[in-house]
């Protein structure tokens, strides 16, 4: 229908996440109209990050020093671990400014349905870097999203972080600030009301 | 928050259509993630297509060889054109398989907002394609949005051929009006294209 410079970018587009064959081809002609130096940014900005970010060797974040930004940042509290499953979620509680503790990054969750097992993440390096020498680690907050699958990596790394002696909580869970009742799930209800506490 | 090749790669994806902070993030850390011949090929189509890709002199249309694959295709009837706003118009009508004459692509709209006059289109080289000698343009088919100033458009077209002797038609309120034809259904272009009648 239209060349094959077209097509092998609509294709290139379409192995984004959200985007499909009518939005890779929006995509595309708008590439194909811009000015020429707005398109080869964009094909740099592209190269660059493939070129200059790699996982950060402490946290797996993802970072363009390494160790990272956070890791290197003598101001957080090194007594405190997030784990959670991917950057974005790093991201995330960064933007939100109240947490001031590391981070463990999993890359990936651990999921059933595809054969995801802990192993496959970076547990074990997680686990080496809690029992290292000189560690000041003494909390691991489990920030894994809440999924089922969530909840199995939370067994897991509870397993492996409490014979250490490291005090293992979760992110709580409950109806989401500024919803309503009637509009939660059940799942999410019953969150609510096994972890009801007084005010 | 994070690196600088990342906030680069973040403003150059929301430049692109529908991509607001949090969609072109998601875009960027997906980008970071893949695997990185997968990330080289995404920029390696973005340069080709910025390289290789140009208006077709004839229709405008953009194209990878000159003339372009419709105007050099002697299968498809000359007598009628098919004047459109954008290449993705002539992509809707080609999906359509119905349109067997040729095209030609005005570049943009006619904007009374934006200050877009017909004369910042290839109006002119529209005119001069159907004047030129030897030319068997007898129906100009008016497929120009349906909106306010795609009917100023029809205006100005109208104007311009009838003195030549030109049948001037235009696509059937079949189209929603305030849509576009790219976002049109096979079915709703069909009727379009069906009850086209002269202005």
């Amino acid at each position: 229908m239209y060349g094959e410079a077209v097509s092998r970018l609509v294709v290139e587009l379409k192995r984004l996440p959200g985007v499909g064959q009518r939005t890779a081809e929006r995509l595309a002609f708008h590439i194909v109209q811009m000015p020429r130096e707005g398109g080869l940014s964009l094909a740099q900005a592209i190269r660059e990050v493939k070129d200059n970010v790699r996982p950060c060797r402490t946290c797996f974040n993802v970072t363009e020093a390494d160790p990272c930004r956070i890791c290197a940042d003598p101001g957080r509290d090194r007594s405190i671990l997030c784990v959670v499953e991917r950057p974005q979620d790093v991201l995330a509680l960064e933007k939100l400014g109240a947490y001031r503790g590391q981070y463990h990054v999993l890359l990936g969750a651990v999921s059933l349905l595809e054969g995801v097992e802990p192993e496959d993440l970076t547990l074990k390096p997680l686990v080496e870097r809690v029992k290292k020498v000189g560690s000041e680690v003494r909390e691991v907050i489990l920030g894994t999203n809440p999924t089922f699958d969530g909840d199995a990596m939370s067994l897991h790394l509870r397993s492996a972080l409490e014979p250490l002696g490291i005090k293992v909580t979760r992110l709580a869970r409950g109806l989401p600030s500024g919803s309503s009742l009637e509009g939660a799930s059940k799942a999410i209800l019953a969150e609510a009301l096994e972890g009801r506490h007084t005010v």
